[in-house]
């Protein structure tokens, strides 16, 4: 970075002067920061001269930039789009677990995570799947949501509001105004609750390979613009009501679903359970129960009956370019363990009704994450059957939950438990 | 990545070999891809290779991984602590929004995210505080939570595990045997709860800067032992019970607290949330009734009163290598505000019962996050005042919320519900 | 209850014996208690001979049932229908409440309850509503609920079943099954969750003038029986799964209504609030905030938003026959408090989406229950408008639910709170 | 209630005039209705005239009051304690189940309701219960609790008063004030939680053999009365500030316990299994599975992991006069069931944190409910050992609804899968 020996001045274009003197313009106030992409017209030029920026703004003895990374990037996939105000990068080393045989297909799972042995211990889920002969996902419902505030005059006309949308041929006619907002938008089902005179209105709509936040504003702007036509009274209070729910814990998602709803099951063999799990069959069944079921209830959790689905959901996410906020309720999960073939084989299953990915949009286009998803097969939209990428990243994730449910109960049964239940079988 | 010529034998040590009998070695079973950073002392070089064996194994048509960046990375600081089967890593770009005053001090909040719109929106939301006055926020409770699940004969006798654990000399003796642990584990209390014959037994402790789940465990399993020379009926069925809770939503950590508690507050002045805000108070505030409250309400969600607490939570967690599936809890967030000095202010307070960070530990010894910690004035362990980094840290997050919310809320008011509330100040 | 002279033998049909010997008959396990009815033709005086035989079993020093009373008491409206083992019964006593103007009409509310104050209190918000102009309540969903569990062999076969319900011709067919088991059942929709390989269904059907728990039983089991054709693999877990949900708290009801969802909404005038309400809207606005709003948020409550439904549901379903046990869910309560006309009045609404009320079954035949509900002018059936007698007892326990909300809120509200947001008001 | 034949004039004596010229003056607005017995001095009188005017008010071709009862009931016990406006009673029949040896003693249980079957399959559990050795229960946590909300100037002020309330020495002092107020109150604990610059603090506190809600009322204003010397600043919004949580479902409760935290379990043979409840154990720890801790985790309940708790709670309440509104939290109630002894044998339990009961106070006094207390020598204040008989009708609670779990249970275990795991058993 050193400096040109002849100064510029007043006249020169501003990306031909200086580092020095383009900061030293921003600190003016005469330039203002966010500005300075477009001003520059070189990325990686802005985002140095934010950090000497930065830097100069700390002013704090031994503090530097330096070890945050920034060379070497690709900016324009992010600028405009991404992320704004940019200094760098972290980069979240990427692991793969598996493969792991999924309805009959290898899947390699790449998970970013900085947290030690989630890598190792959901491949040795998916080494016990796989050698079961295979873990079996589907998805049950699909369709990402938008709900809406809405405010009358009185209760009784927010019950009118509500009877209303809920007659077929009103329902169709807003359909048809909001699947016009978008190739993949199909309004699937409209749900009204009344609050005093409040209406939430969440809408439901398939959106194709997008997780599909987007559409779904979009398209629920203009069905309000239509049901306003009906209900001039009608206060549109704010796009969200929180009751669509977005990035929080909510009873609603895990009742009704948000982006896609999936089960995966899988019989693991009671020898895989000893020799690959190193624990029993009982065991595990006992400390599902206990933990996941029990533990859950006692703790007063409202989707989280189970061990660690957060870790899974994301590692994946961050891999594959996903909303890594949506964890909240993207890790909403159900494990259930049952004996089964008599007590020899295990049988468990994952309940995810809140998975929501896309494998386009957000951050699925950038290089590296764009590299995960083609890793799994599942890059960008799918061409012959729009919509089924991400109905296939979330199974997958839906899977590799699965695949770190039974490692990680299998490592917490291992101790005293297992013990226990050791001696168990041997008395008999 | 040139290859070598001559061809090596049997005798050849292993890193003297070529990549592709590397490859073929571990293709035919005889290396172990998980031991490919040991066998060969170079990281980047193991990592290379399990790319190749990916890329081998999918054998697909077109496909390879080559943007998925993995040169130029420090992989020593991630071997064996943070990540396995490494295969690169995914760069996040990193915003920063701020500075914001709070508690006096110029802050600038990294934020890691693929998100578009999440730094600027937050941005402008600092803005908005600072020329304010700034804002205030406070720890209220510091403690990091384990709650193992052991079980009794009997619930009569589980009945007795929990009296005893509650008398003050038993819980001094069990308290010096979990202190012993770590030099900075401090047990605070211990929650029991009876269900059936199981007893679910949550430890909480002062952590240092960490952000202390190892050292939970570590002193619990201690603990445990301890507790079972009193009770040797006692069968531990798991370390952690879900009555911890980790990484899933519950009740216990939106009551109880978990991590750091921390509130913080703000008064934007009126003629500020017009300016920067483009709204008005009025708004703000019915806005935050309907949505925040109202609508979490209606959406039967526990501890999700906010608007996208996790939006800034994820971006600073991953910025600053914590755990990002710890935001399912972190996130929990409720969000009041309210009309001030005779409506003409906007007072609003974020409070956050659960976030769990640390300054120490996890992924915040990374090269690039621990960078992020600097620019936050909280990199590493507080020498003068241990645990004081990561409080300063969790207070930060909570202000990045107050923020995130105060600027998001003024965007969905500033359409309808603006010009609703313009035209009611205007009639009168 | 005098004795015969004359000692009856083995040959004396029992009726025509002694209360003694028929005491002993029983103490001899002869004759069950709970044939005593049957047996003796006389219910008054099987009640009398189960109450000796309690006194004689406890055999208690200065223990008799005298003070419970038993005589003069229709047993025959009890018998086989309400109770079994009778051995008396508590009287529970009746207040009257208002009367209210709802919907235009004068109600009066009766009250069963020992809760002192409750009655006095309810009668003060009712007189509140009325002079002001009387509050309107609308029912704004109606449809009671089964919820089976049932198991397939695979999540996957699980999944079919839920796609298969979801088809409209299923539905169809599923409906005609359903709806044949009685007049008034009307199947309205289905409700279908995957959990593992777990189904769980919910059935809605409209139910008349009854509560519809029996009906919908009825209902449900033909329809499954019909399912279990389509699904010979099909395995009933049982009639209920807790997925209905019956007497349990759970977000289900909250979101998905159960019974009739009611809204009831009222403004309360300024000059009113402060004269027969003592406080002022403002601190009546402001307490519902920070206890009814933000107080069951930081508590954890999922429908519980209210200060006190729960007495005032309780009171009129024990007066009217309805089932007690059901206030669990039929309390649940959102109450909204605004300020209206530019901050001179009060706007209250109370929102209950599961008011699960019945005109005719349960015990709404026994005479003094029914006395109750003819107060209400909701007798029986309603013959010219079915079903239309359950609605409006529902609106009748919302607008009571409402008025006791204005007069507890006023009474907390009226001592710190109103002064000081009189002296608030003096300031200005 | 002959009318005499000489008029009355205006200077006779109110009591001395007829019925007629009574409701003339109550018509006319001279004579209050709630004013009839204090005038009267009769209060018999007083409801009858009450009737009178209800019927004139209501006015409606052949509504009369006549089939509710109103006649020899003891007024005296509910005036000014229990009830207002009262115009007659409803009976409630009260049936009898059990003996059920629990804790070593034979105990029969008076159940109040309407709701048919429901004390003979309580009865039917006594019995499964009884046969099989007897129930054990234990209160493992006791004490009631009132939550007030308090206001800060500030977030930060509202943390200091935290932080000054977990000081031991002022805890110390906030005691000795509030156990001032009641012979029975000893203050146990204060739980803060800060939102915004409200502070909820939970007062929870011993009260003796009463229910204690007064108790609490008391005792905390008293203690807020000091706390605001300390603070003066402080504003009391509410005596309560939802975080009691009285009558309203809540997370609280079911973690934090409310009244009297009871656990009760009994192993039930074999045989017993198969004799009285006509089912396996196999099918029954199935059932509680799927039903009672999945069924209920899927409709996202707190606390209601149970078949059918609140019947079994709410007939108690009734029939031994406490105060059926506090079912909602009283019923929460977790049932577990195991296989044990081998399988052969059947383990269960109810653990049920929140049974909210007095043998003093409330409704208890009345003569009919009285000796249902007395029905389980529990009537009034345990002199030996204060608090004591509202502890064992705690007790006695859950052991009722243990048993009626068992029967409920087996009755819908009984269908098709008794039929289910029969044919497995023979099978093998």
């Amino acid at each position: 970075m050193k400096e040109e020996a002849k100064k510029t001045d007043e006249t020169t274009p501003l990306p031909e002067r200086s580092d020095a003197e383009i900061l030293e313009l921003v600190k003016q106030g005469k330039l203002p920061p966010y500005m300075l992409e477009k001003t520059l017209g070189d990325m990686e030029r802005a985002v140095r001269i934010r950090r000497l920026l930065l830097e100069s703004n700390l002013a704090r003895d031994g503090f530097n930039m330096q070890p945050l990374p920034f060379e070497q990037f690709d900016y324009s996939s992010v600028f405009g789009r991404c992320c704004e105000n940019v200094i760098g990068y972290v980069p979240i080393p990427v692991g793969v677990a598996g493969p792991m045989l999924l309805n009959g297909e290898n899947v390699h799972l790449p998970m970013a995570t900085t947290e030690g042995c989630l890598v190792a211990s959901t491949h040795r889920g998916c080494k016990a799947i796989s050698v079961s002969g295979g873990a079996t996902a589907v998805v049950t419902t699909n369709g990402m949501t938008r709900g809406p505030c809405v405010r009358m005059k009185s209760a009784k006309e927010a019950a009118q509001l509500k009877a209303w949308l809920e007659e077929p041929e009103n329902f169709a006619q807003v359909k048809s105004d909001f699947d016009s907002t978008s190739r993949f938008a199909r309004l699937r089902d409209i749900k009204v609750a009344i609050a005093g005179r409040n209406a939430y209105i969440r809408f439901r709509s398939s959106t194709g390979d997008a997780m599909g936040m987007n559409m779904l504003s979009k398209g629920t702007e203009k069905a309000l613009a239509f049901i306003q036509q009906a209900f001039p009274d009608m206060l549109i209070v704010s796009l969200s009501g929180n009751y669509c729910t977005d990035k929080k814990p909510s009873s609603m998602n895990w009742i009704e679903g948000r982006g896609k709803s999936v089960v995966c099951e899988a019989i693991i063999k009671g020898d895989v359970v000893e020799s690959v799990l190193k624990t029993t069959v009982r065991a595990m069944v006992e400390l599902n129960t206990q933990k996941n079921l029990i533990g859950s209830a006692m703790a007063g959790s409202i989707g989280g009956f189970n061990a660690h689905a957060a870790n899974i959901v994301t590692a994946i996410f961050i891999a594959t370019g996903q909303d890594p906020a949506q964890n909240v309720e993207s890790s909403n999960c159900l494990t259930i363990m049952e004996p089964t073939d008599d007590g020899n084989d295990l049988y468990i299953s994952c309940t995810m009704p809140s998975i929501e990915v896309g494998t386009v949009g957000g951050g699925t286009h950038l290089p590296a994450q764009s590299a995960c998803l083609d890793l799994l097969h599942v890059k960008g939209a799918s061409e012959e059957n729009p919509g089924r990428n991400a109905e296939k990243l979330a199974e997958v994730v839906c899977a590799g939950v699965l695949a770190g449910e039974l490692s990680l109960m299998a490592a917490l049964a291992a101790g005293h438990l297992t013990r226990s239940h050791m001696q168990l079988n041997r008395a008999k």
